[in-house]
């Protein structure tokens, strides 16, 4: 069976719908609701606003296609062409007024990530790729998105989200590798993917990825270049543990040095070092 | 004497002035220098250019004024008004390509910060403020800033930019106060204090600032109704170690918790707790 890939210009639309359903709440006095008891995880009026209208879109539009959302479940898995929805990525950004949150409209097909956009409508930047090429437009006009070489972690900018979903022998093998690293940054959630994509940073790390977390930007820095796994080299379209980097030979060389720090932390005293922040 | 404010319009010139010269080299390849041998300290060209282009609107405008910039030296700090410029404060961001940088400009009188804006040319957002109202112009439109109530860490959103400036028991001090909190962020800079002034968030707490990281800040969220204070409640214009918060009541309880905190870590066994992130 052929893959006729969905315009871009469909991804616009939807990422238009989402912005228009979101960005009255951002800033405003939210309603902010407790999705688990024990974990703090914010869900806003916005995130099931946005959610509600990319699936109004996609069911007029392709009745066919299943969904796979964070906010309303999952129709139709079985599907040859599933779309993989998160509304907000980066609540507690959002929550916080900080305008590294996204829209994630990423599209499955036959089981792999093929296309994906985030779109960051307070900064009006949008991020696209088709695993093949990656383009950018924004305040600064339509430009191509292409990785940068880095070849070495000495030499590399990291970004991680949060070390909280992070298990203790992650968290160390992780810590192994930023104590490497030229410059580090936190709390940048999809917004670090697509600098990787736009050549300005080397490199993300994290664990405990949602499928939707990763789908849509896994066609973005393939198709400006660079490489995303699991820590061990296999597909991360399922979330979990994910590396992305802009050059294969650093993504190589973190693969191994995560693998070596959870062999460490293995056989460590229990003690924990700390992030630098 | 008498304090005549200088006019808002002319922090707008600085800023645009500033913006001019910054704006067109976030986000391309730059000369990035190290300040220290040691500590990575990013200077980009941007920021020589923001302050030199600030300096000479300043010394043709008010040739009797001193300056105190982060690039340039001071001049003239016995002078009554001093301007304390930090063309981009948050370099890590701006070289890692996240727009939460910005570029403060503040007016000391009489030893007192009386007047300050944050601007970020790539959102075109500007936060100002005078110490007794602040105001906000931004994609949104203009508007008054005003903090919000918080009365209790438990509910309150936290900032931090980064932990590596701490002393270990500053450290210790302020994760006592971190774990407490509802919702914290990292690596948020100057951004950091205006979402405190926005009422958008409650709290940030830092060590090892310089002047020109908070001189501009202070007026704003003062202007807010809200409060900064070193950690002991003593002024905050010198940089050092600093706590800003949207309600006083949640700040005198802060200020408590990290005395409380060094107060422990001096007589603990020296192991520190894993941040968060």
């Amino acid at each position: 069976m052929q893959i006729t890939p969905i315009s871009k210009a469909f991804f616009d639309q939807l990422a238009d719908a989402a912005s228009a359903a979101i960005l009255p709440h951002f800033r405003t006095a939210l309603a902010v609701e407790n999705k688990l008891e024990d974990a703090f995880d914010p869900v806003t009026v916005a995130d099931r606003a946005g959610e509600v209208a990319m699936r109004e879109l996609i069911g007029a539009t392709y009745p066919d296609h299943g969904i796979l959302g964070e906010e309303f479940g999952n129709t139709g898995l079985d599907r040859d062409k599933v779309w993989v929805l998160d509304p907000v990525d980066g609540t507690r950004s959002f929550i916080a007024g900080i305008p590294l949150w996204g829209t994630l409209i990423g599209l499955r097909a036959s089981g792999r990530a093929v296309q994906g956009m985030m779109a960051q409508p307070f900064t009006g930047e949008r991020f696209y790729g088709d695993g093949v090429t990656a383009s950018y437009t924004g305040p600064g006009g339509e430009r191509l998105l292409r990785t940068r070489p880095c070849s070495d972690i000495s030499q590399a900018t990291l970004f991680t989200t949060s070390l909280r979903p992070f298990s203790d022998s992650e968290r160390q093998a992780y810590l192994s590798v930023e104590g490497q690293a030229k410059l580090v940054r936190y709390s940048a959630d999809c917004y670090a993917y697509c600098m990787v994509a736009a050549g300005q940073a080397d490199l993300v790390i994290e664990a405990g990825l949602q499928p939707y977390d990763i789908t849509a930007l896994i066609p973005v820095i393939e198709g400006a270049g660079g490489v995303v796994t699991n820590w061990t080299g296999g597909s991360a379209a399922d979330g979990g543990r994910v590396v992305a980097s802009g050059d294969r030979r650093l993504h190589d060389q973190v693969l191994k040095l995560l693998a070596a720090g959870e062999t460490a932390s293995a056989g460590a005293s229990g003690v924990i070092p700390t992030s630098r922040g």
